[in-house]
């Protein structure tokens, strides 16, 4: 299935359920921080993971990003794209190759 | 473009500044943990945000979450669509509808 | 200085510019996720950290701790306390010794 | 029971079950981020919240800067009063005032 019909699948889900009435964008970015805090802990104490656990989670918070891209009513694939134009800007391959230092201390 | 050249523009960032030696999953379930945290500072003190701000913190999350994907070697369209059955089971329209209530609550 | 007048500090900071009125609890617990994220910033490549900066994330994620606990009205030391008496249930020392399992993986 | 005395019975708790192993300021950042977003839970859908459920998590976060401030042989009580300090030069109360403006846009 591709990333089109992905997204649809996914506003779908919540429109069968009526749960748009809870999805402001700020209830979403709550939900983002959750469900990234619920990745973060298949690496709490050591860096070996549950493979599975942790591509659930990986899918819980794409599954918000997509309903917060729909409520503000902004195309993913173009937001990724102007923000690499921009990292592009921040991070030029001469100044960053091989460091992973912020733009700020270079 | 489609999410498949953007996947691919997204690697091809990080791989022309020799960043996959940071790229470990656990950095990468930090950095989208502190991207979802800036996404939520959009929405600290009220629910009004400003929307490109809050635009391009939702392209860092993906980012980081098309860089997870790479590294552990799953698809992302599917692990979203799999999380979805699952999250079907968990909450039929019948038991869900209009409520935000979690599944282990209702 | 001891922690009471500590916490008397913060509350007067935050009364002294009448922040009050921002200080819902659901603004509180943002803000401390918001802060948690900085301070995970400090590792996000690697262990190594600048200590002078993680000791100022710590002080803000404690400083948001203590109005989170005046707003609700309840003693920190005393939830903390209650949490360890809880935490002692569910992690006896010889079922807990020496590994980081979850209780529910025990 | 007062916070010197709470400072040694976490401390305790955790030197009791050997888990100092674990507690790497790295992994102890990571708890706290983990912890601040149970709390967030909290708050998910509405600002209406289960104060003992909250009041846990507090506790949780709490927890883990106590033993964080330990690892890094910082006093937490100190760390707070030297950031209301450099937050009082960035917050003057003449500019502050019933404003939530950051500083940088002030």
């Amino acid at each position: 299935m591709n990333f089109e019909e992905v997204k649809r699948e996914v506003v779908k889900f919540s429109e069968d359920r009526e749960w748009g009435q809870f999805h402001t964008p700020e209830n979403l970015a709550k939900s983002i921080s959750i469900e990234a805090a619920e990745l973060l802990e298949c690496f709490q104490w050591n860096a070996d993971y549950d493979k599975q656990a942790a591509k659930e989670e990986v899918a819980d918070i794409m599954n918000y990003c997509i309903l917060m891209a729909d409520k503000m009513g902004i195309n993913i694939e173009d937001a990724i794209m102007e923000k690499l134009k921009k990292n592009a800007e921040k991070y030029p391959v001469e100044k960053s190759y091989g460091t992973s230092k912020k733009y700020t201390e270079q």
